[in-house]
């Protein structure tokens, strides 16, 4: 499995996404599912994918294809001119890729999917985030949905629900995020650290703070240790059960 | 889906289940899934179920009748010798009833599948709590998992590992169970109020408290509003990123 949160905030786009995958208990691995793809003063663009690796890899290596062979009939993502065209042919790339190995008459298709969250912003436009589904087609965060997770979501959406404000610095966006994930990672094995991260600065245009927060972070594990008690004093302050009329 | 737990504490065990059942979007019933067997002074038993309702109806039924008729060959839950032998008997029944509607030839057995947990105290042994599958094998709580989820379990799951302690009073166990369905239930539609709990004291033999906390219920509503506020407080209590050396 995995994990990986893009979220929309006033001054910018946050992603972080954790570097684990497997193949069974026993077969473990670290690799990094954030890609970005950056043209100084014109565009920045981030993809966090979850799912299959051989596609997921497959996808950002045609993309990546696609940048270096100018002169094609069709634009790469550093040359598309909108955020919505970006999504367009990420989309139309994962559903071909994961198209191509399916027809080997492998048992399922489903093995092979992943799920892709793409944002960033193009000269001219807003910064956009888009969950990309593996069948093609995508949905726009919005005011009402400011954030996406894929991979194993459940156990770090509660805070995520909870604690969202689209006025959030990135500072507190990073702890809200490594809160969010190491509940994951406390329930799940298949979830782990390091975690990258790449804060991106509304109308910038450049890349943002970009980083690795490993397992033994002496910030992250402040969080970690920190939370367990922080979240005891969270219940001790709300009333006993008992204590008001009607129980 | 659904959302039960079962924990062992010191004073005693305690129970919660939802009561929401669902086939599909635009069915969506209330149906109780917690039953208690009771013979006072001699033993308490609590059962959840999560899963296909019929199968999890005709087991209770099936273990009903059996208590209705005596002098069988095979003892009821409330002549069972011991808890092992309950759950061995509520076991073999899930099995039982699973295989005989997998047995028409219906397209998957999955789709009758149930998972339960079971707990109790019978005089002459200690209370056990249990986490029966599907399969009719299970596995008993103890100092290393002293409690047991079944149905939707991942989103309330990381407030129970924090704050979980043997010494909980029976008070403070329904302030945290209730922030983790809370949890459950703000992040899904399968799982809803109102929650029927059981708190059973060691050694009574006796049923405790029960009762049903309806979702408009005045201490709900306080810890599910103050929860939000409670848990952004413990936030702001952590450090924030970048500010320890290193990051």
């Amino acid at each position: 499995m995995t994990y990986c949160v893009g979220m929309m905030l006033n001054r910018g786009l946050v992603f972080m996404s954790d570097t684990r995958t497997n193949a069974g208990l026993d077969n473990i691995s670290t690799y990094g599912k954030m890609k970005i793809w950056e043209a100084e003063g014109d565009r920045v663009i981030t993809l966090l994918s979850a799912g299959n690796l051989a596609t997921t890899q497959a996808v950002v290596s045609e993309l990546d294809e696609r940048v270096k062979a100018h002169g094609e009939r069709n634009p790469s993502v550093l040359e598309s001119a909108s955020m919505y065209q970006v999504a367009r042919l990420v989309a139309d790339t994962l559903r071909d890729v994961i198209a191509r190995h399916s027809d080997t008459g492998q048992r399922a298709s489903s093995v092979f999917n992943a799920t892709l969250i793409l944002g960033g912003q193009i000269a001219g436009g807003p910064p956009r985030l888009f969950l990309i589904y593996p069948e093609g087609n995508f949905i726009e965060a919005g005011p009402d949905t400011p954030f996406f997770q894929i991979g194993e979501i459940k156990y770090g959406r509660p805070i995520l629900v909870r604690a969202y404000d689209p006025d959030l610095d990135f500072n507190e966006a990073m702890k809200l995020l490594l809160v969010s994930f190491d509940s994951t990672v406390k329930a799940n094995l298949t979830v782990g650290a390091p975690f990258d991260y790449h804060l991106y600065t509304v109308d910038s245009l450049v890349r943002g703070d970009t980083g690795r927060v490993e397992q033994d972070d002496p910030y992250f594990q402040t969080i970690s240790q920190g939370w367990g008690d922080a979240l005891k004093q969270a219940l001790d302050s709300l009333p006993a059960f008992g204590s008001m009329s009607g129980n």
